[in-house]
């Protein structure tokens, strides 16, 4: 693959104003780079047209203007629907599109643009608003490598840059693995708040100690990786009797305190089932083999 | 409430010497205490004893050599089944229970103690294996106040010490919500696993970008704390039916993939729920009412 190339001004658009794309054209403004945007509400371009940023009339207009076209929109329905009358307009551009969707919607897309003449990037963007465009953010990619190369450092402006295969569905797949991720632990949160409540703790305080708290859990995370990937579940601390007895305690007992558990019981059924077949001495980290 | 003492070496009774038992009485002894142990599998004391560990022969013994009493086994029945018949060897000493266990039996025990004529305070050890003992780790204390605090100092070398008030079952609550918490966290790590797994990903590599994120995104949680305890859900950002459309998206996606969704299609209901009573345009911190 060629190197990355060193940053000059060059021509971007970006497709949808939401607020991930006002931050991205924002960004790419602050870089120096002529950028185009377009957005169905165009109110939503005033603040970016003030700072320099060129309005287009139309999505098609829009992809002309620029050789980066940088999409950011609900899903990969209106990806399509904008980009189907602007077909004329792709040839010999590079599209990438940091819209959420499914594995197979990037495929598919990036299937058409390809045969637009265009290169296609799928791209997955790590950040809450707050962090967009900071060191702390990071976006995978996938889909055309020399493309991504192309515009790595342009990119990177955007959060650090990792390109995850030539698969365009891949940084797709990482991103319902991901945010299934932060689901898990957004779920955890509110049923830690719940419990707290219920005790009259509030949720500011109790959320400040999860958050130590899951900073220090988190530690756990890799050494289960590993053992995953091993697939050996030898373990001297932590086994899926004591979390199979432990959890079922914290189910009995947020009831207790007239909290739902529908969101932690499911997991207490993969511990059993893995208790059920003889692997209670075994790591928590088999939990996994429940899944498969 | 009376300063914390300084640190001065003392009598400590561990009962109990499993994994966190075993720590602690290691560091005990590390800081210069006089330390007595039990454990019904008296191996697990070799190490200890050959450190200057006392070794007692009795639950009642080991509860009559010292001043404070440390107990941590399996559950409360085991913690009563212990003490009962060591109910004469308790008077006018401090019993501090780290035994994991649901609020109301924290109670029922903190009540009998008392009985005793001893000073009885819960409390929930927040470590992985690696960190008791370190400054990483946590222990929310609560029961009495003064027994508490004169014991503070020796206390803290386990992790820091908090007290969360006087009830005997609140540091149980606080525990049944922040290990809610973690279980939550643990179950998308295991999704995140599963998915990325079905697409050839292995896990320690995920894992890793799994880590990251969730650092980033554990960044969101107070703020949805504020607006949970001020029952303001007014957003510019991540609202409801965004959400609501995300997750029904990822698990379509991980279905696609071969991937159970049983660990979060709650989470998707519980956001439906807020949806259709109208709320779409308020926060993802809602789901909260959703669980009340």
């Amino acid at each position: 693959m060629s190197e990355t190339t060193t940053p000059e001004p060059t021509t971007v658009t970006v497709i949808g104003l939401g607020n991930l794309g006002q931050v991205l054209a924002r960004t790419f403004l602050d870089q120096g780079h002529k950028v185009t945007v377009w957005n169905r509400s165009q109110d939503k371009a005033d603040e970016l047209v003030a700072r320099g940023a060129t309005l287009a009339a139309t999505p098609a207009e829009a992809m002309g203007a620029s050789d980066l076209v940088v999409i950011c929109v609900l899903d990969y329905t209106t990806v399509r629907d904008l980009l189907t009358p602007a077909a004329g307009a792709l040839a010999g551009r590079v599209v990438v599109n940091v819209t959420s969707g499914i594995p197979e919607a990037a495929r598919e897309l990036g299937a058409w643009i390809t045969g637009q003449g265009a290169a296609y990037v799928d791209g997955a963007v790590y950040a809450i608003p707050q962090t967009v465009g900071t060191p702390a953010a990071f976006v995978l990619y996938s889909g055309d490598e020399d493309a991504f190369a192309r515009y790595r450092t342009l990119l990177e402006t955007l959060g650090s840059a990792e390109f995850a295969g030539s698969d365009a569905g891949l940084a797709a797949v990482h991103d319902v693995a991901l945010l299934s991720g932060m689901y898990g632990m957004f779920a955890g949160f509110f049923q830690t708040v719940a419990v707290g409540g219920s005790a009259g703790i509030d949720a500011t305080r109790i959320t400040e100690l999860l958050v130590r708290w899951l900073k220090e859990a988190i530690g756990a995370l890799p050494g289960f990786a590993a053992e995953i990937d091993a697939g050996d579940y030898r373990t001297e601390t932590s086994n899926m009797d004591i979390n199979a007895v432990g959890l079922a305690h914290i189910l009995t007992a947020t009831r207790a305190q007239g909290v739902g558990v529908d969101l932690l019981a499911p997991l207490h059924a993969l511990f059993e089932r893995q208790v059920a077949e003889g692997h209670g001495a075994e790591s928590l980290s088999r939990t996994i083999e429940s899944l498969r």
